[in-house]
């Protein structure tokens, strides 16, 4: 959500932050910005991590998503042991510049997640009469159009 | 990103988190886990927004979107001022349980985003040969099907 009176550097007197054509992403108190890849074909949510500026700027650079691997501590460029490389068809931000949003193909075999899925969103929540809130493993369709 | 040797409190031994059936959301140090939220129609993503464990439950029990406003700290029904509520379709979490991905669609007039967008992701990371990265304004298709 946006904090209309909250001064952004890097604005000219008069732009806003939702406005503005200038691209000034806003990394929190830990450098890091989240990003949110989806599949180019089926729309699905594949994962979600975070950018800090270098992976942001390699992301941009390459065509390729790279995050910042929070556990490891360092530059991840993803699937760079997997083969399942993130080729980048479309980059967004939002309103607020605090959150991007990738658009990608999947690479190798098709896998964005450690755990084998085609997505990391590989479960439903959902309400079960004798158990509560359970989780019910969802096969996402893999994308059409994969040779 | 996954670390298997961490102990999650509700598994059993012998379960892991990426596997377990049990509904066990991860919030953060500051009560908040991160939500997406993408359109059932488009598939485009929305929105992005964080929950706190009354956010998510109000969520499960009405259908309808929660989230918890960091600048207000308040409870915030999406759409409760506009009429632009989210109805939920289907709700997600990834492997690590550290996400939440909410497919809905969008009520009254089919905006997510306070500007009067479709999507708050309305605009495109892109090069420019003159200025170098600078932000493209995209309008983003209207879901098909809307009446």
């Amino acid at each position: 959500m946006s904090k209309p009176t909250e001064t952004v550097p890097g604005l000219e007197p008069g732009e806003t932050i939702e406005r503005t054509a200038r691209f000034l992403p806003k990394f929190g108190p830990d450098g890091l910005i989240p990003a949110i890849v989806s599949d180019a074909k089926s729309g699905n949510v594949l994962m979600f991590a975070h950018m800090n500026a270098d992976a942001l700027a390699a992301t941009l650079a390459s065509g390729f998503a790279h995050f910042w691997s929070r556990s490891r501590g360092r530059l991840w460029k993803k699937g760079e042991e997997s083969g399942n490389l993130l080729k980048v068809r479309d980059v967004r931000t939002d309103c607020d510049q605090d959150v991007i949003w990738i658009v990608a193909d999947v690479e190798g075999d098709g896998v964005a997640c450690h755990t084998g899925a085609t997505s990391c969103f590989y479960r439903r929540v959902t309400q079960s009469s004798t158990s509560g809130t359970v989780l019910e493993h969802v096969a996402l369709p893999r994308p059409t159009g994969r040779g």
